[in-house]
């Protein structure tokens, strides 16, 4: 039986301020990815947020950003390896103990904006992050863009890997997200989402923007939090998984 | 045989900054307190301090803070006991992070200047804090000042607690220590520091400005590594302990 | 002719957060206190808001608070005279930058939250914060609670000062503002709210809490702009003031 | 009669942080840059550092910087010409606060590390920051790297600019400064710096490390302040191009 997971990056606040629908989203999700305090997040909403996907049976993931609450954690800094390392035990570590403190345990970790982007393709940031997230736990689980640079580094240490990939964003020939700037870069309509991520889990194929086909493995689809209609669309792509008979199930959940 | 602990805040720099003689000063102590990115450090700060610890077989401790760089961690700051508990939890769990991942294990938790302060004299601070320590991990143990509210909350949690004592402070007729505004509150001498230590751990008792003696317990003793001659004062220190036949070893080090 | 001013505190987002309908409630004040990046904004928000009170013709004004992002500036700090000066100064040039950068100028500096509050009561603050006024341009306005030390620090050195009253806070006898948790504190009718403020413009009186009558100088009300409901309430207020013949300009407009 | 300016980069502690010997640095510099908050400095060391340059006379400037405290604004980040704007407009203000306040002025700007680096390269970003000096206010001067686009802008938009070489570092054949990592390319010698700084200031030419010669304009010496020796090196340099008859003086003085 074919499984996938959904994933959605939450706890996105900070102090007063407030984003996203994450209580609405965890009905429809089975991986959480918690800002942890760099990019967005403190203390108090990584609890809440760890609360929320205990109660709701979501497997609890880091999420750890640049250092930058002002951009959002979406401008590349020239950061090097060991700074990369280090920032990503740090955050995986703060987040954890919340996971335990709340009675629960830390999953999986998933780099957030552009440390992700930069993991996906820079090999040394790549390898210096799925080394502290092996070095902290190797049970945790690494999810990287499909294909990338992080999710080979994260194979090669001996960590669990979960291929993500996207149901709202449109591909390029060479597999890489088409840049949000391009035209049809952005999936808008929900009943073609569904159908680009049900093609990726069942076929193992996405349709790019130059219409050709990409051969890409689907462990794990991001939903996103903070679209208008976010809720829909995860509601929408959970029913559609699930209607084609594939189990829509947390990516690190573990037997033990 | 008596025995006692000798604990340093370390790992205090951040960025570009450093300060402190952590690497001098690690010969000479028996347990660690971590700056842990809020009022001080940083996460490359945090691991070299925590490399440094397991060089020289010291207890790893957290030493979390008020969200204050600029005051470093000085300025009382009007919290709530959630808040108190929240970023407990998180700075417990960035420095742990790094003692999992560097090989160790994090031993022990010290609130760091106006937390400290503030936990020593506010009951529901102290209970958020020790509720925080016990939640992560129930193995840690708590350091207070000696008599405190923390540490009597950290007893009653069911916490293993550290009371802490002052060489180098003077002590009021009640026990608390001497303002530092106040004639003699700072004892410069490192013969009479010494002397002052040793009759606490011997004989349980400090005499105060008052000329008084005042009863209280002391199973680690705080070294200050940020004053000058802080080198010195921590070597002659342990010098007389051990003269004494005092064991100085961590307060935190289980059997296990 | 009788003539009050209503001001608003804006520009309270920071990175990709937004708070507040700075955009509808600036039709209906003539002040408007902009955050300064301390407990909320930054230099992007703060340049938007300014230029929206220039395309509105209200007078800019820094509102600046404590450095305390998490807690929104709301968390008293205990902090000395000097550091109020020079977190006062420094936030001024910010906001004022960008009045000058826009081609405005900036009129008047408010404190906020907790800076606000302590200031209103502690003399040597009160002192401090109004000499850091004064320093960077002794012909800017200093806002402050209705008959406050903030207020009489603000006359003793020089500066044009206004009394703030609240439209929507119930005050207790003694001419404080009654504490958010009593009962009764926040007045949610509008139009009691819009009561209120008449009466303490024309009248220069307030019925306290405890039904006692208290006289206080009206010289600016504040308007609340992250409340439900914020836009009803000012265009109401505004409406009300102006029915009843009350001129409705900024305070700290000069005639030069 | 030949001129040119000596600068330093000032003010780049925070909170209990103390870096830099700027006291005895002001004795031999002309024009100091302080930092403005955001890669190093806070108010409380602006005021100090606005002080000392105004008891020793030297010319006050404003040295912004990106927002990174942990990283020391080294580290570029792909910010957007308008977020460069916006943090130049931020920062000159807050320095210039104390400038007013402490009864002096504002005389130059001169942008700090990885944000001064990628205005020397980058069109947009160097046109962005010209603009946001003039919009402050147009007396301003602007220094940048000898022959860069942030010269080239800031001549283009109307500001007086400053051509900046560097005496201890190597150059190459392009002009460009040689990489820290390569052979050769800090000169420790403070002879050799000195003789450098003069070819420069006197014939408008330096000799590169692959040994052709390079013509570029001197308007100001940076005088490090970091490294070792760093009071040494420049007292050495004002005395070499004093004792060769070149008026040692602020370039952003105005006569009026």
């Amino acid at each position: 039986m074919l499984r996938v997971d959904l994933n959605c990056d939450m706890g996105e606040g900070f102090g007063v301020y407030r984003v996203g629908a994450d209580a609405e989203l965890m009905k429809y999700i089975t991986s959480t990815n918690i800002a942890c305090g760099f990019h967005a997040g403190d203390a108090a909403t990584i609890r809440a947020t760890v609360r929320l996907a205990l109660e709701h049976g979501v497997a609890i993931g880091a999420h750890p950003g640049l250092p930058d609450l002002a951009g959002f954690g979406r401008r590349e800094m020239s950061i090097t390896p060991k700074e990369a390392y280090e920032m990503t035990v740090y955050q995986i570590g703060a987040v954890g103990a919340f996971a335990s403190s709340e009675g629960g345990r830390l999953v999986h970790v998933k780099p957030h904006g552009a440390l992700y982007n930069m993991a996906a393709k820079n090999k040394a940031l790549a390898e210096a992050i799925a080394e502290a997230v092996y070095k902290v736990d190797p049970r945790l689980m690494l999810f990287g863009l499909s294909g990338s640079e992080l999710v080979r580094a994260g194979d090669a240490i001996g960590l669990r890997t979960a291929n993500e990939v996207f149901a709202d964003r449109a591909y390029e020939a060479d597999g890489s997200l088409s840049p949000r700037g391009a035209e049809g870069a952005v999936i808008h309509d929900p009943a073609l989402a569904a159908e680009q991520a049900l093609g990726m889990v069942k076929r193992g194929v996405v349709r790019t923007r130059q219409r050709s086909d990409f051969a890409l493995k689907a462990d794990t689809v991001c939903v996103h939090g903070d679209t208008p209609g976010a809720v829909a669309h995860a509601m929408r792509l959970r029913e559609a998984l699930e209607t084609e008979g594939i189990a829509v199930r947390g990516a690190g959940e573990r037997d033990d």
